[in-house]
């Protein structure tokens, strides 16, 4: 049921969205509107930090922030970026409260778009001709796969391109695996469909492209081993059995429109079709937490050199869109247990809300245990398990899944996990050859290294508003005979073993290195809140994922568009129009649009020094992880999901684990099952002695407590 | 059920045990003994591989290794460093074949000497004055925590001590948490539980120890909150709804005696008193993995530089027995599902066989997504579950708990994850005080900063027995106009986003460092065989956890005693004798004999230079992770888990991913239940439309595939 009124931070809903195409068509009704995003437009934080204050102290609210729409739209039959428009709308009022022309700029990619690209590619004549001359096998269908153009300084950057790398399907299923037969061609196609450029791809290592077709090598011809789909792949394994999550009495958790409730947690899901899950209004225990959560970009470079491939490399949020290809979640498949899923919304181009069904779901899975002490005195142990809430995505982007999920635990840790998996993106290569920057998953057929960099937006609101990040290290105590560095008293360290932490606070926006070798943390802080047990700043600290950043040279395209990847923690002052790391349009950008630019903005622009100032600020914090992925065969047809997890942990931010009231574990509500076996079949050896935690006790078949030797 | 004859890396029976006990007293009828440890000694790794090889080929064994018994005794009424001998017994003719005094060293932590100890100091008049001096609250029980002694230079190392802290419990209940009143007292005990010395601890953070005692400040008087028993601890949360896992058709694994089969994998459990749980001769679909995989060691030094905190770092393998302290596992609170329990054994001081119930579990679980891949042509997804196994064993080693588990995947890639929970080591502060190298965790009890250190002994047979250790490196290719550096070819690099990998072979035993910026990966490869797709050698690669290294000073005895903490990786020759990364001997040791110190023996020593080489040899690669614990107040009373895991993962080892034959995930089997909500019930927008994958499909509540827009 829809709440009513929304939320000020509920996503749009499909009659917000449809009154809002409404509105634009009536203020703009000589122009033929051709809509490609009709999105909520957060209000802004000061208004909502006045709401929230008062929602939460359940105070009145008073006026509500304006429910305002972001649109971006072509006007006119012309699709280009001479035509296309972002508008601010008001929802209600239908006011057109903002206007801009966005020339030079391209909106995320458009399907309709892609199918018409791909007709017109393979319709044409030249591009048959083509075909023809690498003299495929009998019954090959060609698959085009449709790439968004990433800069690489060679083109007019006015005129959308739309790369089209060929494939072929020989079995006759339409889910047989046509990246096992990557062809030679390649056609640059232009935003009005027209064929631009028709060429064949490299064979060697340091090659070109060349215009001479090679006919197909039969060699290459693969059985059913590449296949993923169950009507074509080869028999399956048989010996897994069922495994059922049963929850008698339902979920531990309650939902009222987007906000879910679970175990002390509070949180506001929110979804758009190009972040996808988005989580705001944080809160444990009543505590706040964070204000909003989310991915906020992600990069996919490839690292093969050569004409063209060095075009590949993808903004997956900014170019595609975590929302709106986000997958119909099905149960009992993508998730176990009591699943309650949430429908996404996005518009048509004729401006119809359309529902991206079962985009999010939510559930609950046991992660092991979560706390245990024995008592080697008694042998009575207590142990809770960890139960933890799921909020989980998963996207298709062509080849590639992507798997994003935030982790909830009940000791007021959260956890955001990616895992990747799909199928790796691949290119022809003669049988036989090999090259330096990709492997040879099947005969011909080369997988190119490549990385996956993600940017994980923290908007934080430690127990209020005002934050600041704290960098701190663990660091020897000077030996005695040495001088004692800045920042440390001399504290007798006879045996040379003492360490202690140093911490600075970051006082300009800027990015920071990460640094395992001396336990580099990252805490945001809340310096005007003091924890009355440690008599210290209240605090959130970043796990980070530790990864390599990336390797492009920072001269490049690829260096300047995703300048989030530049750093691994970045700390900024927060804006309202700054969540995408690497700028509001990516779409065959330029660069110098991102989060360096920002901070360089305010540093060497017009605004005052402090602007740049992030101490006890409204500030946002980023971390930048993923991985370079230089495939292996294992990841192939499809790959094992490769995960990657970020972590934030309260460090003195309550005054004892948040868990200590989880009920224990016991076996009368787990219900668990011995299986029968051979241990505990031999006879005790002694006279009926046992032994746990190394104490020896009469006999712990009979449970705990029998030996208090210690008592 | 035992297997009969056992399998050479079976442990010891108990009737082996009992029967080896005889064998000595019958070999030294002259002398008393009192047994410490009577273990399997396993068979030399050249015997094993022949015997392995012939079992998996399916050929006659021929004959088997004999069964030897590792022993360690005292001999005489007197239990000191001159009467402590270890033999090596034929456990089926009886012979000793080998026979050494351990003059100068100190067998593992005896469970009743402590208890000895702990009464023999509790009864001396002078502790009993000390105590009264310190003028506790009424009711007052006092506790002692007897820790082992580490090595600090200041005593005669031929005598064992063991420091007693002191520690008090207010409420009647054996376990009322009394960590939470750590007293000022320490007591310095002989091996013969004589009073040494007695004094009070210091209270600035650059004091020292005292004669003075203070009366027992009132105000460090807590209610429940620091009570973590269900008996004594506060209310608990209602709100946390049952979770059963279900396994209508009983585990995936079989087991016979201590070999475990699942999906693919073929291990033998292993389980001694100090390592604990072993794993060996542990192969996927046939292939040879890994000889042995085992916890070699830790350590966990504390920060704390103050007389006599300095003596704080505990080897809790060598000093205390992973195996001995092992938790006997709860059916229903340690895992959930379906369990099979291995049993462990040990022996008591007069020779027979202890049984340690419950030492090991086994059981699956659910891991979430395996891989998956939907295509976006056809809406059709294919999801594969990752089900994992599970062999986990916790122990306790007085406050702490370790959680220690080996997880296996369908995918042929293997986890091992440490969890460290418990309670946090507490030593008292004056009220309001502070120290930069502790945590006040609650008035008047600081938990000082302190390290645990893993090293994970990983023996690799990586498709046979002879591998060799690789380390690559993901590098940009240089840019055009830029030099090339040396080991790569010119490649052209226009756009200047290409990059490559380079590798080298270490030739030499050593240690190794993390680089996570240049993706630095270490592969054990075995150079003999090549995966018949990429043509490169096979190979399994670490996945190491990045964690800072031992904080005290490459001078001080915790450095010198745990040689492993100064790399994260080493890689070093297959020795029979050396299992434990800080050598056999660790309590008291005055360090010079462990990982380093073979690797310096082999390159400076007599032995030839081949000595030192591991490539295309029998190596065994040693991975050293941690975590600098600086302790929450969110770690306290007890502490919710910190996850550690570290993987091993086939690159390049098959021909395709091992998982591609899981069978897909599907509501008919797993039968998850929908969770009744508000999402779902705004009626579409358009006309029956929805999106998926980021293509509009007529209506996805009637499942996948109606629009399969680019067919």
């Amino acid at each position: 049921m829809a709440i009513s009124p929304p939320h000020p931070l509920d996503p749009l809903t499909p009659q917000e969205i449809s009154a809002t195409a409404q509105h634009v068509r009536k203020a703009f009704p000589d122009s033929e509107a051709y809509f490609r995003v009709i999105t909520l437009a957060e209000p802004p934080k000061e208004e909502m930090m006045v709401f929230l204050d008062a929602e939460h102290e359940g105070q009145p609210v008073g006026k509500r922030p304006a429910r305002l729409a972001t649109v971006q739209v072509f006007f006119g039959a012309k699709r280009d970026s001479e035509h296309f428009y972002e508008l601010k709308v008001n929802v209600d009022s239908g006011e057109i409260v903002h206007k801009e022309q966005l020339a030079g700029r391209h909106p995320h990619v458009d399907g309709n778009d892609m199918v018409k690209t791909e007709t017109a590619c393979l319709n044409d004549p030249r591009v048959q001709a083509a075909i023809k001359d690498m003299q495929l096998p009998d019954g090959a269908v060609v698959k085009i796969e449709p790439w968004t153009y990433a800069t690489d300084g060679m083109n007019d950057m006015s005129q959308k391109i739309t790369m089209c790398y060929f494939y072929m399907r020989l079995l006759d299923h339409p889910d047989a695996n046509h990246y096992a037969y990557p062809l030679d061609l390649c056609v640059e196609m232009s935003g009005s469909a027209e064929v631009l450029k028709i060429y064949y791809l490299p064979a060697s290592a340091s090659g070109g492209p060349t215009t001479n077709a090679t006919p197909y090598d039969r060699s290459k011809i693969f059985g059913a081993e590449i296949e993923y789909h169950p009507d074509v792949a080869p028999p399956r394994r048989t010996t897994t059995k069922p495994y059922h999550v049963s929850q008698p009495e339902g979920p531990s958790f309650a939902t009222r429109g987007n906000l879910v409730q679970w175990e002390k947690w509070h949180i506001r899901v929110g979804f758009n079709y190009r972040e996808g899950l988005t989580l705001h209004d944080v809160r444990y225990d009543g505590h706040s937490l964070f204000y909003r959560l989310s991915l906020s970009e992600m990069f996919v470079p490839y690292g093969d050199p050569r004409t063209p491939y060095a075009r590949k490399a993808a903004f997956d949020l900014g170019n595609d869109g975590a929302g709106c290809n986000a997958n119909n979640l099905q149960l009992g498949c993508d998730c176990l247990g009591h699943i309650k899923y949430f429908d996404g919304w996005h518009v048509t181009s004729s401006g119809d809300a359309i529902k991206i069904p079962n985009a999010v779901c939510c559930h609950e899975v046991d992660d092991g245990i979560l706390w245990k002490h024995t008592n080697f005195r008694t042998g009575n142990g207590v142990v809770v398990r960890s139960r933890v809430l799921v909020l989980q995505t998963i996207i298709t982007v062509s080849n590639y899944e992507y798997i994003f999920a935030f982790h909830f635990g009940m000791d007021a840790s959260l956890q955001y996990e990616v895992r990747a998996t799909g199928i790796v993106s691949t290119v022809p290569i003669p049988v036989g050859g090999a090259v330096p920057f990709g492997t040879t998953v099947a005969p011909g057929v080369m997988a190119p290294y490549h990385q996956h960099l993600f940017c994980l937006r923290i908007d934080p609101a430690v127990g209020g508003w005002r934050n600041s990040l704290l960098v701190e290290e663990s660091h020897p105590l000077p030996v005695d005979n040495a001088q004692p560095p800045h920042n440390t008293t001399t504290i007798p360290n006879p045996f040379r073993i003492g360490y202690t932490t140093r911490g600075d606070i970051v006082d300009r926006e800027c990015g920071l290195a990460l640094d395992h070798t001396v336990n580099r943390v990252f805490k945001i802080v809340n310096e005007a809140v003091l924890n009355p047990v440690t008599n210290t700043p209240i605090a959130y600290k970043l796990t980070p994922y530790y990864s390599q950043l990336l390797l492009a040279d920072a001269s490049s395209y690829h260096a300047k568009r995703s300048e989030f990847a530049a750093h691994p923690v970045w700390v900024t002052r927060y804006h309202d129009d700054e969540l995408f790391a690497s700028g509001k349009h990516t779409m065959q950008s330029l660069g110098g649009e991102g989060i360096a630019s920002w901070i360089d903005g305010r540093k060497h622009g017009s605004s005052s020094p402090s602007a740049s100032s992030v101490r006890n600020e409204d500030i946002v914090v980023w971390h930048t992880f993923g991985s370079t992925h230089n495939p292996r065969v294992e990841d192939w047809p499809v790959m094992p999901c490769e995960k990657m997890s970020v972590g934030l942990k309260p460090v003195n931010f309550f005054t004892r684990n948040p868990a200590m009231d989880v009920r224990p574990s016991c076996q009368a509500v787990n219900r668990s099952v011995l299986v029968d076996g051979e241990a505990g079949c031999h006879g005790n050896g002694g006279d009926g002695q046992v032994m746990e935690n190394g104490v020896v006790v009469a006999d712990a078949q009979n449970g705990h407590g029998s030996g208090a030797l210690f008592e």
